[in-house]
């Protein structure tokens, strides 16, 4: 079997913004859905891993987008583990367009727990370490030209956005809050008008503890940082192609506090780089 | 052409519930990409219509639900048009597992829209009448076991149960609210806990506006019903093979309140009717 795994998806008009292009949130979630045909087909599976007890916790995601595919367009998104050692695995996407353009890449970090005890499991112990057989090697590896995924870290104390109460559809099968309605509720924080102006050029998410329904999220977020004062953005590992001029970062700590507690949780934080566009 | 479309589709992972199974928004969503396949492959898609300044409108919209697909399997979605008159046209919905077995039945009605006057046309002007040649005849007629589309009554006042912002990933390719999206929040009116014990036998909903991003949105909320009141719910019409008992009926107005205005307008109306399950 490749390495590579290749699946193809389609813009369905409703995964489609006011701009007839993919939303972001629907772009990650087909990354994630492309992660789980790959391991899958490799018997690394959720499904498979739940027959030992074991599950795949994402653990940190970073996207860089050049361009989302308009309705109605096909176009695929390859995956790969591009390494593994004992606690985390790094897991790489691309997505390109019908054309074999690349228009959005991405790394991931994973991690393997024990379902009961929730505990990180040794990836190198797991099914005789078999997951060495798919990392690329030699002339295989794939160099994306993105920098690696970020801790994401605050100067705090940051001010208190929003607070949103959960409901029945951001649970998804796994039965806690689902990873893309975080992003969807972080680019939510953002107005019509903010969209209109500007879109996404890189995600970093960062996943620290696991949040239920009915528990309320709050979105504590940083002032804006521009390109002129981040050394980051003029780094020649971004895409080239985009243009770092009017480039925006937001910083977004979402906490969770469930309602038979006071006790307010960290659950995720989000780095969110922006490129303002002319309409 | 075959005057039914058969489209296939997939249960992927983010679209499931904390059951493993699809979620009904994702399910009404899928069909409205089938309508939009189906009415594309016969010249009559909105990208087309938009070329002679029309469009779709969803007026109202029908489902019976026995079975909902498990994360991971595939289906298919019919759809065909039943009948067209002069300001509106029929279509209906038949999705089928793997094995052929029907698992949701679905009707609606359209209206097609000038984009500049929204005044509504006679389809039978359009395009010289083309979509007659696509309305089943005869022996190919498929009846459907399920009532036509409900107006959807009330009686009011009814209690205000929640009120919502609405924000970028709520709007849709069309640049208004999406219609799966007041499904959605519908259904959140409802708790994990009743989630837990109840599931969608079946749905209807009425568009009556449209809403558009920062708009509020209020959702009021009749009494509930039971089966044992509800000499429609007996009606053999309905699904067979679902029994009525434990049946319970709510029915929700949606209405819109613009930031720059205090008028509250209507902008749909949902009926569900949910059956009582034992885990």
């Amino acid at each position: 079997m490749h390495k590579i795994g290749k699946y193809p998806f389609r813009a369905e008009q409703f995964m489609c913004n006011f701009r007839k292009q993919l939303f972001t949130s629907f772009l990650i979630n087909q990354m994630l859905c492309a992660a789980d045909l790959h391991s899958t087909e490799r018997d690394f599976g959720t499904e498979q891993l739940a027959k030992i007890n074991k599950t795949w916790v994402l653990s940190r995601f970073a996207i860089e987008i050049k361009d989302l595919p308009l309705r109605h367009s096909n176009y695929n998104i390859e995956t790969w583990v591009e390494n593994a050692v004992r606690f985390f695995t790094n897991r790489n996407f691309r997505a390109t367009d019908s054309k074999g353009n690349v228009f959005a890449i991405s790394k991931s970090i994973w991690a393997m727990l024990d379902i009961t005890t929730r505990q990180a499991q040794n990836l190198l112990d797991i099914k005789d370490g078999a997951i060495k057989n798919f990392i690329l090697q030699g002339d295989e590896k794939i160099e994306l030209p993105m920098n690696k995924t970020d801790r994401v870290t605050f100067e705090e104390p940051m001010p208190l956005l929003r607070t949103i109460d959960t409901y029945y559809n951001d649970v998804d099968f796994n039965g806690h809050i689902n990873s893309c309605r975080y992003i969807e509720h972080v680019l939510d924080l953002f107005s019509m008008d903010w969209h209109k102006n500007h879109i996404v050029k890189r995600l970093d998410i960062v996943f620290v503890s696991e949040a239920h329904c009915p528990d309320q999220l709050n979105f504590y977020c940083s002032p804006p940082k521009y390109a002129d004062t981040q050394s980051h953005i003029e780094d020649a590992s971004s895409l080239e192609t985009i243009d770092s001029e009017g480039d925006v970062e937001y910083k977004i700590k979402i906490t969770k506090k469930s309602p038979h507690s006071n006790e307010e949780i960290e659950c995720c934080r989000v780095k969110l780089l922006w490129r303002k566009i002319t309409l």
